[in-house]
């Protein structure tokens, strides 16, 4: 008795079905009031979160490796002592943030800490590096002007862990041959990895002689912004520079700290005795930002904007509902139309049966 | 003819207006429940997810650049020779990571390999640098415990790519004549960019003699939580600190690695002799650890909120029936009131009609 | 007046109780096909949404820190001149990015700048450190091949800020004495954080010989894939090794920038004559990627997806209404069922009253 019962239920549930019995309300100002509500939550939910905000994708950031390597000789006269630069004399450890020396000011210690430098005047005596670095004066014209034209190769190399892509910036096209000739260039050659130091100077809002004098930090931006619902060739960088810090197009608060310079320190031994040259190098810093956002179409996100837009669609009834149910003059008729009441059926089926 | 009946359809549909019909249950006990619960639904909807998750923000993670410099002079004296260390001699390369030398045991290697330094005994003889190096011993004191009042500056800029806003951790407020004179503060000056190295030690948790002596990593964390919502002069950066290896806190497990070394080689070049310097430098290594986390208002998530909210309701009627239908001593009675049967129609009617 | 209207509204509010009414269709065909829909988004909701893609989680990146540590003694001979390698000599900065020495073209420059150097031919005299480097020769075998041999150690410390985790590389069990012994190997050793140059080149798809010569750049992938459900000792790391660059098996794209070298510098004073050795190092660049992404149940996304589940339910009933209303022989039977008109109310209740 007990099985046939539950097979019984079974069959019952399974060869039911319930669908919510409805009224169909013949009014022209609900009907276009509602008809439009519907309509903006439609054009809501395909218009702005499907096609505009592309909701029917799920957001995957890269991890990312940097390489450069900055070509250019520069030519320095100090003092009728000529001297050349190349890249292992001005580029700082060669790595993601690389440091480029652009000014310096020169002064060679004796290594022998004396600590009676000055003992003529009245002055307490300074256990120091002999003789003292004076600490004022900025060389101008700074030394290496010739850096404008010195080139910064970039290579980087972006994986999207979630979706399982790899793209490196020496995209489809970029090859040994192109790379050979080209210079990046924001309209005419927007992929090419090979930057001249002035354009990128010139394009982060600097000036560059004030940022060759007194230095500053440039941050390169690449941009991977990528859509893997078309083909991946398509995933290509952006590059783009700003000032970081004392931008002179910045707001007074970061005035403060303008330019950029540390001091660095060369070590020798000569006859035993340990001498250093000091130098306070003031230069460009560039900091190479990997910024990436990657968007694939996902199940997930697609189903959860559909149900939650129907959500929403139930809202707009609701709406409607207190228009029809409060608003309108024949209110109370179609009160009676959507309800049923439980206390006084006899009541409501009358007034239902009498309509 | 089919013109006529496709404008008549639309204008069937645009000016009717459906909505379900409900059965009001005048029950107190069911009525009280389901208020309840639909109440419970508003109050987790409204108040946990709009007001205290913010769910009607997205969020961002910021791309940040660090600037960092180091200030302060030391002084040593081993078997009575002075020295006296700047910046430029304790600080390895000025990044993000950075390094301050804390200790080192010095020695002077010749450079000639000789290969025969140990032949009196009957070991094989080895290809070294020569004198072979003794790992043993750790100088105690350690050498510049007057790393203590050095001070480090930091300069921080983020930018978050979605919401298109930069920050840097000079606020405003924080000019160059604050900077000139402040030091940092858990309370009084939380702002300040300027730290105290014996203030970062003690805020992370280590003894100072202790890292000064073994070296040590330490993690300055700056925490960028802000909200774009109010006005952007509130998102402002709070510093943490705490010990990243070797932190005496620390569960057992990472006590291997207690302490932090490098060895690190001065190359010179006497009488066309190549020599060396290896030094064996114990320090505190800084790791500048920006973290970021901003929300804003977006119409997405809370469009999304709001419609799987309605679903939620719906879940809170679906108890409701459940209760009304299957639990109540007057449930056939509702069962009739809610449903209405297809395969015995005249039944149904009666029914419903003699109610 | 006023108070008992609102009082009464309110205990008609509280002690009133919605629900829909519905038509509990009796038919096989939209039975079984409604019930298989309704299943379908059960099993979606539940089986992909919850159960396989853990929609009921929140997600988390974590911030990291990374420290490394290499050991092992190189010997080479050129031209009958023996040399010992050691750390200090062939690991460029102590970082994140680490560098290895592996090949190394030596020349030694005068200081002064002559720039007279060749003049005895046509050509314009140029000034240069003398003499000209000549930059065809990549020596061969590389110097140092031994480096197969050599270990790398890394620490690695990551912070979950949502979560509040913070995870070591030295994870339970990984104590000082298993340190000591172990040596990374995937299947036998997973969580060794000892790892032989050897196996880390082979694992990554180079070949050793190759990239000893002409140099290459290596990623070391730390995955952290954790679920914070179950217990945090689960949450361990994975490591990952792939060539980041000039990869033999990367498509023809990369091809161009093959190998990694740079031009590295050593000063010195002789005499009061700077000179310095330039080397051109041909090496392997280690980049340590810490990748993340932990997992923990939180209400939001549960009750989103529950939400959200119930509105595509509703999708599934409005597909059953069109089976029903608009392909089924009886479907205008099923519309006067379900639907109930306003403008012609008589006749509907007689057609209703007349089933």
């Amino acid at each position: 008795m007990k099985k046939s019962q539950i097979s019984s239920a079974l069959s019952d549930f399974f060869f039911e079905y319930e669908t919510p019995r409805q009224v169909l309300v013949r009014n022209r100002r609900v009907g276009v009031v509602c008809r439009l509500i519907q309509l903006g939550v439609l054009v809501y939910i395909i218009g702005w979160v499907f096609i505009y905000e592309k909701g029917y994708q799920s957001t995957d950031i890269a991890v990312s490796s940097v390489f450069t390597k900055m070509k250019g000789v520069g030519y320095t006269n100090v003092n009728g002592v000529e001297r050349v630069w190349d890249v292992s004399d001005y580029v700082f450890p060669p790595q993601v943030v690389l440091y480029l020396l652009m000014n310096s000011r020169l002064s060679l210690f004796q290594g022998e800490m004396t600590g009676v430098c000055v003992n003529t005047t009245n002055t307490c005596e300074v256990l120091a590096w002999c003789p003292v670095e004076d600490d004022r004066i900025i060389p101008s014209p700074p030394l290496l002007m010739s850096a404008e034209n010195y080139t910064l190769f970039i290579k980087n190399s972006v994986t999207f862990p979630i979706f399982g892509v790899t793209r490196s910036n020496l995209v489809e096209g970029i090859d040994a041959d192109y790379i050979n000739k080209c210079l990046y260039h924001p309209e005419d050659a927007p992929l090419c990895p090979i930057f001249r130091l002035g354009d990128i100077v010139k394009l982060s809002g600097f000036n560059f002689e004030t940022i060759a004098q007194e230095g500053g930090t440039i941050g390169i931006v690449i941009d991977w912004t990528c859509n893997f619902d078309v083909a991946v060739k398509h995933c290509k960088p952006k590059y783009n520079f700003h000032g970081l810090y004392g931008n002179p197009s910045d707001t007074g608060q970061t005035r403060p700290s303008l330019g950029y310079n540390f001091r660095y320190a060369k070590h020798y031994l000569e006859n035993s005795v340990q001498k250093r040259t000091l130098l306070k190098v003031f230069g460009i810093r560039f900091d190479i930002i990997v910024q990436s956002l990657a968007r694939k179409f996902d199940i997930i996100p697609t189903l959860t904007a559909i149900g939650s837009g129907v959500g929403i669609f139930g809202v707009a009834t609701v709406v409607c509902d207190l228009v029809l149910l409060y608003l309108l003059p024949k209110r109370e008729f179609y009160k009676n139309m959507k309800f049923k009441y439980t206390d006084t059926p006899i009541q409501v089926r009358s007034r239902q049966c009498a309509k």
